[in-house]
This record gives C-alpha cells, sequence and structure tokens, in this order.
C-alpha cells in the first residue's frame, strides 16, 4: 500500500503552474497514493507547519478543470533558499521530521531554478541520512531558462500572449496617418525567450515586430537610434520588441541611462522595468515623432485567458510524469520534456538527475539572434512556434474566466 | 434606385469599431445600396482623395466574421476636427463635391465625441446648401463619455477586459507570503467608466479590488496613504485600481507630484500616465513594502481576444440602424442606445439629434462613488454588469487570433 504524497509550488507564478499541480494530484490518487498534501507557500509553509490535503480542495472533474485554467499559483509561492547542508542541519532534520509525520513518500516541487535547487539539497540529504522519501522535481518558468528540457511549462502560454497582444498593439498602432513608435518592453532579466515571441507576430495577416533586441547581446543606443532613424523614413507605424533586461556595452540595464529614475524599489533592489519608456522618450525627443511605451507586465505570466494548450497539457503531463517515476523508485530527478520532431510536434518526458539542471540559466543561443543584433533567426521561431499551438478556453461565468480558489 | 454610401472611422479605435463597420456595410448592401466606400482615415482621406470600394476588401462571409473579430479601425482613423462653418467654408465645398462625385446619398461616421461633431457640421452645412446627402453618427469610444446612450460600443469590451486581467493580477499578488501592494492604472482622462469596471473583479471566486479611484472626484493623497496603511494591517496583498486622470485638489494630475518626471511628449502633450508608478513608489518608500505598478495600456482598446458578445452585436446593431435611419430618411442624427430592461438585460436603438450629443461628455454621476470615494457604487456595478456578457471567439489560426487586414 502506498503511503502519502506532498507537493509544493514555488518562485514566480505562470498561467499553467497549476496544471502541472492537477497532474500531480490525479496521478497521484490514480496510482493509488493515500493522502495528496499541498504546502502552502512552498518549502516555507511546510517549516510552518502549513498545508493541506488536497482532497478537500479539489473535489469534483469541474475542479480539476477549473484549476487547470487558474492562473497564478493555487497553493501560493515563496522565494526560499534552503542553505546548504553543511551549513545548517537543523532546517533539513525539521523538515524531514515533518515529512515522517505526515507519512510521505514522496515530495513534488513545482518551481524554477531555485526550486530545483530545494529538490537538489532535500535529495542529497535523504542520501545522507538514508531516507527512502522520493524527490522529484516539476520545471516551470515562463522565462524558459532551465538547462536540459527542450522548454518549461509556462513559456509556451506567456509566448502565446505575447504574440497575440502584440499582434493587436501592431494593428493599433497601424490606424493613424501620421507615423507612431511604439516600444514594447517584455520579460526576461539575462534570457530573451519571451522577447523573441514577439516574432511570431508576423503571420499572414500582420506585418510583425519591426525590431527585437535581446539581452543576450548588449544594446548600442546610437545603433538602435540609427537604425529608428532609417526606419521611420520608409514606414509609418513601426513597433519594437525589447527585453526588459537589455544592457548596454559597460553593463548598465538601458533604463539606468535616464537623467532621472527611481530604479530600486523599498529593499533596494533595482526594479528591472523603464527601458521602453527611456527608448520611447529619446525617439520621441530626437525624432519628434509620437512614441508610445508598453510594459506587458504581470499580465505576460497571469493572463489564464490566453493559454496555449500544448502547454497546459504538457504542464500536466510533467506533473503526472513526476509521480510516476518517484512511485517507480526514482529520486533526486527533473522531468524534463524531450523534443522528438519538430514536424509533426511531438515532444515526451523524460527524467534528468537535478544535479544537471539546478543553478544553470538557460540563454537564447547566439545564433539564433541575426547578425545586426536586431531580430531572432528563423530557428527560433520554428522552435517557438509549436508551443503556442490550440487553445483552452476559460471557462466563463457572468462574463469573466471563472478561477477555482483556494478557500482556508 | 439606391446610390452609393460612404463609410469612416475617427478617434481611437476600440475593439468593435469594425463591427460597427461591418454593420453599416452589410446593412446597406442589403437594403440596396450601390457601392459602399471605405473613407481611409476618416474625412481627412476623403479630402485627400483616398477612399476604397469595400466590395473589394470584404468578399466573403468570413471576412465578416474576421472583421468583427479586428481590432483597431480597420479603414485607418484621424483626430481631425472640421472648421466652423462661418471660419472656412472651402473645407466644406470640397467635401460635398467628393461626395457628388462618388454619387453618395449617405454618409456615416464611427466615431466619439470629435466625430459627432463633424457631422453636426456636415448635416448643418448641407441645409445651408440644400444639399440632401444624409449624415449619420455612429457612435464607438471605450470611454462610455458620450450623452443620451446608455452606454456606447466599445466600452464593453474594455470593461470586460480590464475585469478579466484585473481578477488574473489579484490572483497573481496572492501567491506571496509578504505583502504587497499592487496599483492598477487605468484609462479614463475625466470619465471614470473605464477605472470603474475593476469593480467587476469581485466575484464567487476573487475577493476584488480594494479600492477604487474616479477622475471625478479629487484625489487626496494623505487620506489614501492613511487608507492603504490601514487596509495594509489586516491584508497581506492589496489590489487598487486607479484612473490615469486622477487629479488633486489644486489640479495637478497625480503624477505631476513626483519630483523628476518627464511628463511631455515630443508635441509637449501631457502624456497621461505615471500615476500608478509614483503611489507604488511612495508606498514603498514609505511602508517599506513591495510594490508594484501596473498600466493596462493601450491594450483596454485593443484585446480583441477578449470582448464582449453583447458589445459586439450592439456594435453591429448601432451601424445597421444608421443605414436603415438613413435610407429612410434621416440626418444629422446619431444612433443610441436605449436600455429598456435591466433584468433581462434589453437594449434597443433609436436616432438622436447630433445636437444634443456632440461635444457633450458624460461622467460617472456622483451617486455613483461611495461617500468616502474609494469605490463605486452597486448600482453602477449592476449599470456595467450586462454589458460585458458572452463572448466572440476568436477565430484562432496557428495559435493566434486571426484578423482581417486592408491590403492596398
Amino acid at each position: 500500500m502506498r503511503g502519502n504524497v506532498i507537493v509544493g509550488q514555488s518562485g514566480g507564478p505562470t498561467s499553467v503552474i497549476n496544471s502541472s499541480l492537477v497532474g500531480v494530484y490525479k496521478t497521484a490518487k490514480d496510482r493509488g497514493a493515500g493522502k495528496v498534501y499541498g504546502m502552502l507557500h512552498g518549502i516555507k509553509g511546510l517549516l510552518d507547519g502549513q498545508y493541506v490535503d488536497l482532497s478537500e480542495h479539489i473535489k469534483t472533474d469541474l475542479d480539476i478543470d477549473l484549476l487547470k485554467r487558474t492562473p497564478s499559483s493555487f497553493l501560493g509561492s515563496c522565494r526560499y533558499k534552503l542553505p546548504e547542508i553543511c551549513d545548517n542541519r537543523d532546517v533539513y532534520d525539521q523538515i524531514f521530521a515533518k515529512l515522517k509525520e505526515l507519512n510521505i513518500e514522496a515530495f513534488f516541487y513545482i518551481g524554477g531554478n531555485d526550486s530545483m535547487d530545494t529538490i537538489k539539497k532535500l535529495s542529497d540529504y535523504a542520501i545522507l541520512i538514508n531516507s527512502d522519501i522520493k524527490f522529484m522535481g516539476v520545471p516551470k518558468t515562463i522565462d524558459n531558462d532551465l538547462a536540459t528540457t527542450d522548454h518549461t511549462p509556462g513559456y509556451g502560454s506567456a509566448a502565446k500572449y505575447i504574440a497575440a497582444v502584440t499582434k493587436e498593439i501592431i494593428r493599433d498602432g497601424l490606424v493613424y496617418d501620421y507615423p507612431t513608435i511604439t516600444i514594447i518592453e517584455i520579460m526576461g532579466r539575462n534570457a530573451g525567450w519571451l522577447t523573441a515571441a514577439a516574432a511570431l507576430s508576423k503571420t499572414e495577416d500582420c506585418e510583425g515586430v519591426d525590431m527585437i533586441f535581446l539581452p543576450e547581446v548588449p544594446f548600442d543606443i546610437d545603433f538602435f537610434m540609427n537604425k529608428v532613424k532609417e526606419l521611420s523614413k520608409v514606414k509609418s507605424s513601426i513597433v519594437i520588441a525589447i527585453s526588459e533586461g537589455i544592457k548596454v556595452a559597460d553593463g548598465r540595464y538601458v533604463f539606468e541611462l535616464a537623467d532621472h529614475v527611481e530604479f530600486t524599489d523599498a529593499f533596494g533592489h533595482k526594479q528591472l522595468s523603464g527601458s521602453a519608456k527611456f527608448l520611447a522618450n529619446k525617439i520621441g525627443a530626437e525624432l519628434g515623432v509620437k512614441t508610445r511605451a508598453i510594459e506587458l507586465s504581470t499580465l505576460q505570466r497571469c493572463a489564464a485567458h490566453m493559454t496555449s494548450r500544448v502547454d497546459i497539457t504538457e504542464a500536466f503531463q510533467v506533473g503526472g510524469a513526476a509521480v510516476k517515476a518517484a512511485f517507480e523508485g526514482e529520486t533526486g530527478k527533473v522531468i524534463v520534456l524531450d523534443r522528438v520532431s519538430d514536424d509533426p510536434y511531438i515532444c515526451v518526458t523524460s527524467s534528468q538527475d537535478v544535479h544537471k539542471i539546478a543553478n544553470i540559466e538557460k540563454k537564447v543561443p547566439l545564433e539564433w539572434i541575426t547578425k545586426d543584433n536586431t531580430y531572432v533567426s528563423d530557428e527560433l521561431i520554428h522552435y517557438i512556434k509549436p508551443l503556442i499551438q490550440a487553445e483552452l478556453s476559460p471557462v466563463m461565468v457572468d462574463g469573466l474566466p471563472r478561477h477555482l480558489r483556494l478557500n482556508l
């Protein structure tokens, strides 16, 4: 007879992170798990004794379908990095005591790089203390920056949202009979995967964005301004996609070039936004044309009303595959997606040693950026396109998408 | 036998402005019009001889359905105000010469306040020169600020988008285990209709926004900060909706209170944005909590992937009703929406003298704002709710919403 399992969510949310939660929950139940616990606010909540029995919150098939369509982490999230084992064994002993108390057989953690680090440390500690609890990582991040996986669940839906609204913004910019230049600022501190998705806006019915700037290569502001000037001689409506993380050669973020800018938050952290506004203002001042700066902002990671069915399905699959692997005895692993074929698109799951994944940031390969650094290659577009396909329509109630809320 | 008709679009675009265009086109064709011309970039394009025969661009029933789902003005827009007749008759003579040359029987203009002013002046001039061309206004504006109509086509879809993404943003803000305060900045320079739609985010599955600030009443910054401080004692995740147009008692916009702010564009026009950022920074500095400022930006008027079917249908109806009225001999009129019943929601069209509508800005009635100016009344919520109902699913091609593009 199977024991209980526990699952947590960590890091920044995505539109499909709950589909992975459903994948863990349903597969664990179907494969005979006792209770399926959910940690509230990840490992930090577990340490504080905060967890729920998921069966009390996911009661019907409708709940499951609503949860797949609910953005943001159903169980809450945290940004908590476990200490090195050699520095503080107490916290590990606390966690394992909790897990023993709950009769946990397998522990699943849905998250990005930091969360995979948690799985690495917990599975290492299990070896150290000879515990047979299984620890499995379930990847998610809109940033698509995890190593060894073809892509990460969450990325496809964010890419679809970015491409769809970019099409709408381009159409909006075309209406006037005077020149307009629009700069769209897209998430991605170090990796340009999300910004690259703006390239998908080029379709039979849309001219697409004119330039794309990724954080993988230095941003040359004079070159940029010259390009804009050239373009504005031949085009009335110009739309440019930039990553929030673009930096000039000396390492400063572009928004740091502004004369007056409050770029630290209450904690003194740099706030990564404002580069679009800075560039729009500069273009407006130098070219005397109407400019707009649009930050796609938080909606990139929570616009569950515009998700990719491929992404939602894969998010579910990685959750389910993690349970299957754990129940078959694997531990210290992360479920990854392996692309078998581009056309037709076929992707399967496999498990990888977490040590190969944690703390490695996968960036856009430089050969997928055009030589003058102003656009992305066809290879990159072909890579993204299958990930945005098909839809899972929202369940609309009284005119609005319905979500499943955790009621405590 | 009927003559030809001409239709133009003017002012800021909406998600459903092309549904009105389809309403004019289809009804004119069905009622025996000869050619249906489309002015490019409104009256300004007509003056420059820029127009198309719409039959060459709307060829199939699929085109019609795609056009209903295409955001932004298919024919292009302009911001052009006709001179007073007494100041410059030349421009009127030019326009009427063009219309005669094209054998125009009726002229339709889809737009907001400025566009209704155009209809007023042209129909006045027709009387003056004894022309029997009919001039009809077809209202559109996301701002919902036109007089005598229950609401304007375009508003319902913008309200639905705002409510839907506000729900998603609220859900996103709830995931962390530390306090966050989010300020959402919503369009509306003088009228708070759009910002009020954030109230619809309060549903069975969502706690809704905590406060709403409209431009109809002065914004008291000390009162605001105290309210936020009070709220933060009892709530971890706070979401506040503000209008971009909120002003303090002395008449300055809130974003003008910032020490350093570039609030004029290349033309010296005040750029109406930054109030959310200013307030988020202030809260962050004074309360030491994590804050976020989110500008919903251009997507409020072009997010055709999230439209209200009620709105799309009504947009079509006002276009059709304008043609019917013109063909029955009316001129100098605007088609308005009259709400017959709230529950069940029933709305019909009628025509109103354009002199009663043009250049009047309808604001949110003060009795629909709560006494402390921090929320809206149930009456206002009941007023908006029917307008966001039901959907017209996008036609998805290769993972993205398909639009109809005007190919010249």
